[in-house]
């Protein structure tokens, strides 16, 4: 028999999350049934709509309470009873948080590509990023792109992909060392702190012919801002609403009315719908790594017990890049 | 020379509009150019971006105090220099409230076309409700089809090529009058009240699996219920916002989030980047006409003098149909 240490919803929350929302258990895991496999997780991808299951039904049903906390990860086939995941298959999946799963399928991870790139450059967040500019936002080099969580997990790959199409990119994040971060490490041409500067004001100051093309990770009032600075059909990519998950709803965009004069689009996504788009996003993000073009950074912090802090950090902005949890 | 009655902005309004904002005035129009032709204008079409290019800066540029107020209309040709545009010429363009006009082009109105028809059903009315349905929507037999500002010029036309598609159709308008002609004669399959039912309550009744396309007409609250109630990948058409044009802009809609989880898309447009459709929205709106699968109505005032009331009638829901001024 193997034991999972793993890590429950013991309570739904209402606003932010802190240790009372959680439990750590030890559960027997049955023995393995014919087409599927024992994995040891070796990472935890941690992101922000991890905080929308617990609490609401969305695009997947809400996590009761009881149920391990749902989450991507990563890890190694340590027993198989499915000749296509033999024992040392490296794979990510829906693995949950804990320390053991039992899978019948996963990604497998190719070889050269570490557990944090498969969480991260390679996996649901590049592919996030990547749908977002190519697919949705139908990025082209004359756009003028705003993104906000720019030193976020997507939000940094986002804009790198914007500017190596040749795009302005003007980041927007929550502090001077991010913003210093998105604009001298990862490149864009301008990013601003929407903790400090009137936003409104520096977004028409970086951009004074409008915005063609908004990556959208926050929602609420940034939402609302961009709204009043688009151009001629420009479009939002509607990739995620953090200011909205953790609590109650923000108020929304007055200024969608500028969507009509202005023809624009709003359009939101889920990378789950997405990933017959996979490979053609490895190609380009991992030809960009190549080159030196794409800085893919990862938050990794250490154990099982550190998981939850590591979801709480996603809305007071504690990480930067890619959160991970290494087990 | 030739004298054309107008009306002109006395005053950009900030509020609702009335008789303050407006000044009748008699000019001498000048002698034709070569390419020119005078129009007497016949009918006027009264439409809620009046009203929007009274205040702002839009698609178009604001209407200044002291210019005519801009407006479509439809005449006929009574003296020319333009061979293309005989004497005896109907048109149709923007004619401003004006009782004549010197144009250089215009839409020229097919025999057996009435004014109140090619202002209204074969006009920009009926072309945006069609482009709405069949190029933004995109709606087909299976969805549900949800229409504000059911019982205006556009929503009416609209639900009803929805309904003429196999759709299940709910309006929502005004008054418990405007909701029985929704239902009794433009046969949409049920109507709402916004003044005195709950919408949210009335509207998951009416579609308890969701709303798949939403043609908005009001912006506002309505929008904000509505999304709250959307299935996957629905669409909503952000065709006005007639909650908006008269006044300060109302909240914005909290529930855009659910755009993300429901893959939707909100897509606004403007009818004048359309006209390659028109052929189109002409023979798909007379040939259900002809078939007597299409109402339209239009409601008629006499006299420019009374365009001011007129515009100001859409804002209080005096209308329905069509509002045209016949001069």
């Amino acid at each position: 028999m193997t034991e999972s240490t793993q890590i429950t919803l013991a309570a739904t929350p209402t606003g932010p999350v802190g240790p009372d929302n959680f439990a750590e258990q030890r559960t027997e895991l049955g023995a393995l049934s014919d087409g599927q496999f024992l994995v040891a997780v070796r990472y935890l991808s941690i992101d922000p709509t991890i905080r929308g299951w617990m609490q609401h039904d969305t695009y997947l049903p809400k996590i009761a309470e009881g149920e391990v906390i749902r989450s991507l990860g990563a890890g190694e086939v340590i027993e198989s009873e499915n000749e296509k995941y033999p024992v040392g298959t490296r794979v990510t999946g829906m693995t949950g948080w804990q320390t053991r799963t039992i899978m019948d399928g996963g990604f497998r991870i190719p070889d050269g590509v570490s557990y944090e790139q498969a969480l991260s450059v390679f996996g649901m967040t590049g592919l996030t990023a990547f749908v977002g500019i190519e697919d949705i936002g139908r990025v082209t080099a004359d756009d003028v792109v705003v993104v906000s969580g720019a030193a976020g997990a997507v939000g940094s790959i986002a804009g790198q992909l914007a500017k190596a199409k040749g795009c302005r990119v003007i980041g927007i994040a929550g502090s001077d060392e991010k913003c210093n971060w998105v604009t001298e490490t990862l490149g864009f041409d301008e990013c601003i702190n929407y903790r400090t500067d009137d936003v409104a004001r520096a977004l028409r100051n970086a951009c004074p012919k409008g915005v063609d093309v908004y990556f959208d990770n926050v929602g609420g009032e940034i939402l609302n801002i961009v709204l009043g600075q688009i151009r001629d059909r420009a479009r939002i990519i509607l990739c995620g609403a953090i200011a909205g998950y953790d609590g109650e709803l923000p108020p929304g965009p007055a200024n969608i009315v500028n969507a009509i004069s202005r023809r624009a689009t709003l359009q939101g996504f889920i990378v789950l719908d997405h990933y017959d788009r996979a490979l053609a996003a490895a190609e380009t993000l991992g030809a960009l790594l190549t080159d030196g073009q794409l800085v893919s950074e990862v938050y990794v912090r250490d154990g099982l017990a550190d998981a939850p802090a590591a979801l709480a950090d996603l809305f007071t902005g504690a990480n930067t890049g890619k959160t991970l949890v290494r087990l």
